[in-house]
């Protein structure tokens, strides 16, 4: 039988930590392809590149394994391996991370591992994302691997939703083994910002961003930051039809 | 009464035409406040500065409004103004736009005009984005202010669905007068990419992106494509909530 073929990439860019672990789980599982950024590229949304030019080299860092580094953003990277690099190829899984960091809640809006699997989910093709709520420098990504490889098989055999795509976060090591697998929805809440002002050396104004994360809905237990915080995976399924059917209802009588 | 207060912002930058159309129009409604990026960002998605510093100047560009550009994403600048720059003021409307060029089906979610009215709607404002559905470099915003006003001025009166942002998108100038306002939902369609791969003068590859538009409902006359082709503005609500809760029944019952 064929090896499913899996396009592996990420936001952190090529070099780090968690796209390797991701590589070495997918081997296991099909033939790898990588395409990823060539620099980190957190909180880059769904950003693509279309008032620039797009550089692409053959990278050595994965031996055998087909790989490359971009200059573009992760949406761009799926892009360019489907319609460019695997022309003519069916896809049979898109696979992006493993970031370093949560995804959970509002931050799937930011998130560029998303982007690049939402875009898989796009092009039609089973699309997951993969994060580890951890953003300690030195995170510990082993803990990761059995699910890496039960949910890209799972989904390499059986399919998913049409349109879907599936941001996975993973819960940071801890003594207590991970309990399970969650799906859950996508928490409601938001990063309250808060902007270090600061001067430069000529005496001009700058900014850092920063802040904390607002959950709207502490109470609640069938939410993803729920599930991470009880230690269990989360799955939250999800869409690139942004229209809001319930307000569509309620503002199609409007008298405008 | 006091003046309601609008944040005026927008993907294009500053300097571009749409903004000075909507700054235009919102000051007959209220007091504008402008915090717009100091160069284009289109195709920016929802890509916020983590990573680097922000850089905000005033501008004079438009007399005696408040004016600020900044070096960051649409969605900082909706961040910017909130959190440090009206600090404690109640906003009472985002708008952004408007757009060169339309922001119609799938687009909405490469479109950084729409981030920043979907970062209103997460930090709870009544937010709208609007776009012209014209690339041309020399487009005609003019038949636009009427509806600008009309939508915005509705809003400012009646508010709209909590967690909802409005794309708004307007038909290019015609020589017949647009018909009216759809309420619809986004057409489900993609771009297909086709990448122009070129040298650089060392000798190494390069690729602009490029493609075209596939539209997968062709026969649908409730999406916002319909619309514009047939001279309608188009509103389509957006949420920031991307779980897919069909898929996730679908999914609850995998055994993994």
């Amino acid at each position: 039988m064929k090896k499913p073929l899996i396009l592996v990439t990420n936001d952190d860019g090529i070099t780090s930590k968690g796209i390797k672990v991701l590589i070495e789980e997918m081997s296991k599982l099909g033939e790898v392809f990588v395409l990823a950024p060539d620099s980190p590229n957190s909180g880059m949304g769904h950003a693509i590149t279309v008032d620039t030019t797009l550089h692409i080299k053959k990278s050595p860092i994965f031996g055998e394994i087909a790989s490359f580094e971009c200059s573009g953003t992760p949406a761009d990277c799926v892009k360019l391996a489907k319609h460019e690099f695997l022309n003519g190829r069916k896809i049979d899984l898109v696979v992006s991370g493993i970031n370093h960091g949560s995804n959970s809640s509002i931050s799937v809006i930011y998130s560029g591992t998303m982007s690049a699997a939402i875009e898989g989910a796009i092009e039609g093709i089973p699309s997951i994302g993969f994060s580890l709520d951890d953003f300690h420098y030195d995170a510990d990504f082993e803990h990761t691997r059995p699910f890496l490889t039960k949910i890209a098989s799972y989904v390499l055999k059986n399919g998913m939703p049409q349109g879907t795509a599936l941001n996975v976060n993973i819960p940071k090591k801890q003594d207590e083994e991970i309990k399970g697998i969650k799906f859950c929805r996508q928490t409601n809440g938001y990063w309250h910002e808060e902007f270090d002002a600061r001067k430069d050396p000529h005496g001009r104004p700058y900014y850092w961003m920063g802040g904390y994360y607002v959950n709207r809905e502490a109470e609640a237990e069938d939410n993803d930051i729920w599930a991470l915080e009880n230690n269990y995976v989360s799955i939250v399924p999800c869409k690139y039809d942004l229209t809001d059917y319930l307000a569509l209802e309620k503002i199609s009588d409007w008298d405008i």
